[in-house]
């Protein structure tokens, strides 16, 4: 079940400068490419003529010329030629949705007449020159909802990830969760705490000392359809933690755009966006490697846990406190979903 | 759905010159190997005794050994014999009629009483000195069908293969196509044309110059079940095209026997017949590396669509004056499968 | 189709000596781990509150940890702790019943209340200082009972390992089955016969002479769930055959665990077990090599013959006197299994 009528990245930029690209996307077969303006369009992947995928073909004048036969759509997705072929009454392609926006592409994989492009999930740090990103992308053979509940409970780096950013302390506190409209928060402070080594290697990059009790915290962030943002950071104990000022603290936004494929796969885009050092691009390469091996922890874990989950379709799971996350991002997404399916049933 | 009472490609001799061939056609397992007259006999490939695949075992005074106990049985399917067993009461082992014919193993997967082998498509070149063959097999992962469409349409150069035979005027001359009886035939001329890379070097291969206009044709022709033989050739424009004399003129027939598997896969037997220069086996080798190529760009293209149209499989599909070919074709095929059903209807 | 209330083999003791081992049994997903007192448990591999494999967790003071959250469970399945969780109300884990014994991990995938480890296969030799044991173990997508089968005819020694253990005199010395109780015995005696190369390596090890007509036997020992034991030995000619005194012979015990892992699927523990030159660690090894080389050839033909009859489910096989081990076998299996599940129709 996906909410089809909400904003996904789709794919980077990067991934489309060579030609179009073919992704799936909430069980939608798509192409992504460059239109004569150089914008992003999205349509179906899926030639009229026979079938074959629209993204093995290439782009011409910023239209879609398929490689199969060389019918050629354009973006958006009415067929404007063919060669030696009359195309006025040829059937058009779907049309996806698509917006360029904060380095990435979007899409919105339902009715594309109600895709209004204010409705992005705004990225302060994007376009700001004081703030750096790096990140990456992972295919996952999981249901995207065991992703978010991943993310909207880290009381399992303790477990996945021990060697890097894990430690007793973040079990050992007890989260809070609240929802707000359709945005859920779950956040944890640990005080006076020794950093664990992810985190005093950011002290030390960001010329601190990483030897001294700190205070940390982690606010995450879910909205809709499935993006968790993370506030995560340390600060040199008895400085104000979270609101401690720049000079006694590193700090960053864990970024996470969870993409679904099919109903147990997803694109997912990881990434951390900070705002120190925000120019030294080795820094940025640095902490996307450690990342990249962190976020492969959970990878394994979470294509294990969709495998047991298949095989025992009857279980209930325990929905404990630190649960709770997850479980309000779900009834945050069950009742989006219901009305968007109820706004359908109106609509017919 | 396949016309189960035709003559297919099964394989070719070398496959079974080392002992017996275990191969899948239109869904039947069937297991080829040579009798003691060195005649080619074609059986279910699964042994009456406890099922296993009769072409793991081996070929013993030109009657087939099964591997895992040793049951024997001779070409026309009968047990023959089993150590310390009298076989006398054992069940027979299901023949299909099989003929060893122009440098190729056929079979016929339906019933065996009808098989005529006076119907096997003549190869007229096929035992001809002055003509040469060279060919390869592949498995790809689609319908029969699509490749019969691949073929009956070769608009498609233009974009599989633009490095090598494709050229724009190819999409510029429209092809004509008719059925005759069980035949279709596309045809295509281009005049005045500069030869692509593939027939520049076939002209020079055939001591001819390569830089001069030529006219260039191509016709399809599809006969059942799934065989496509296509005249190609290029001749030095002004000498009459199709119908100039040898000296003007590079030619030669592509041969296509396309073997269906399953629904969604095929044996694919492809290769060139030529009449110049047939001595020469460096030419052929070259040929049919060149080809090899060339064909390993469709299997992409191919498997790729019919993932697609297993995923949409509601769409239809246009149908062009380009796709006459493979309509036609499918007509033929659809026909002949319903005269096949009625008769089975009528005997039972 | 599985005998759920009997004793299998699980793993050997080397598997779970660095972690927990995840493993399917009879279908049921476990992990063996060993406790507190380092006794060895098996408990269901899923973790009550995420559903995520217990066997990616690690073992802590005898106990269970989950490697996501940290939920602990004791070797009965109840769980102990959770970081800053009451567990008091959480759901148990299904525990298996498990014993370790002669060297391997035995459970007992049905209703563990059920489950005496007086029913444990007895292995005499498994704690006898005048034998020694090497084994392996392989994974093989067939039905369990197509393994029984496979040894309970040891005709295809003939013909699967011709090179090795196969002579011709094995398919022309018919063989005697009878059951008794539960167990059924197939036997085969081949007198003053020329020993095949396997058991002319075992006469010289054994320091006799190996170019001498000798009295070969195969005694298959079937008991349920899925064992069979086989007595194979070679004698020097004339002095009593499978009762000759040891100087005059060569003998073992061929180990055959067959554990289901699905319908389709096992884990196969094989192994030779000998009573001479018990300490010859080398003679293990070279002895395991080439049962493993042997028993390889087998997964072959197994595979393959499980296709085949997934393809052709309708057909019935022969059944002919050399069957007569497995159908008997697997007689006493269908009468064991059908008491089973009477007997769950009583309780409920």
């Amino acid at each position: 079940m996906f909410l089809k009528n909400a904003w996904y990245v789709a794919c980077t930029p990067d991934e489309i400068a060579q030609g179009p690209l073919g992704r799936r996307i909430c069980d939608e077969r798509m192409v992504f490419f460059r239109g004569p303006d150089g914008t992003v369009s999205a349509l179906e992947d899926f030639c009229p003529h026979r079938g074959a995928p629209l993204s093995l073909g290439f782009v011409r004048d910023g239209q879609l010329v398929c490689g199969y036969h060389g019918l050629t759509v354009d973006v958006h997705g009415k067929c404007a030629s063919m060669p030696c072929q009359r195309v006025g009454g040829f059937p058009a392609t779907r049309r996806f949705a698509a917006v360029e926006r904060y380095g990435f592409v979007w899409v919105w994989p339902g009715d594309a007449d109600l895709a209004d492009p204010a409705a992005i999930h705004p990225l302060e740090w994007a376009d700001n020159p004081e703030w750096a990103y790096g990140g990456g992308l992972y295919h996952i053979a999981c249901d995207y909802r065991l992703m978010i509940d991943n993310l909207m409970d880290l009381t399992h780096e303790t477990y996945v990830h021990a060697s890097s950013i894990g430690q007793a302390e973040i079990e050992e506190s007890a989260p809070q969760t609240k929802t707000e409209g359709d945005t859920v928060v779950t956040s944890r402070f640990m005080e006076n705490i020794m950093p664990p080594p992810f985190w005093a290697a950011a002290l030390r990059g960001n010329g601190l000392a990483d030897d001294v009790p700190c205070d940390r915290w982690q606010i995450c962030r879910f909205t809709p359809p499935s993006h968790v943002m993370i506030e995560v950071g340390v600060a040199h104990a008895g400085h104000g933690g979270y609101h401690a000022d720049a000079r006694y603290k590193a700090s960053s936004i864990v970024v996470d755009f969870i993409t679904p494929e099919t109903e147990t796969s997803i694109w997912y885009f990881w990434g951390m966006a900070r705002n120190f050092r925000p120019g030294d691009a080795e820094l940025t390469e640095k902490i996307r490697e450690g990342q990249g091996k962190i976020f492969s922890e959970d990878l394994a874990m979470l294509e294990a846990q969709q495998r047991n989950l298949l095989d025992y379709p009857e279980r209930n799971l325990l929905k404990l406190n630190i649960d709770a996350g997850g479980v309000q991002s779900r009834r945050v997404l069950d009742r989006l979903i219901a009305r968007n399916q109820a706004a359908l049933g109106v609509a017919s």
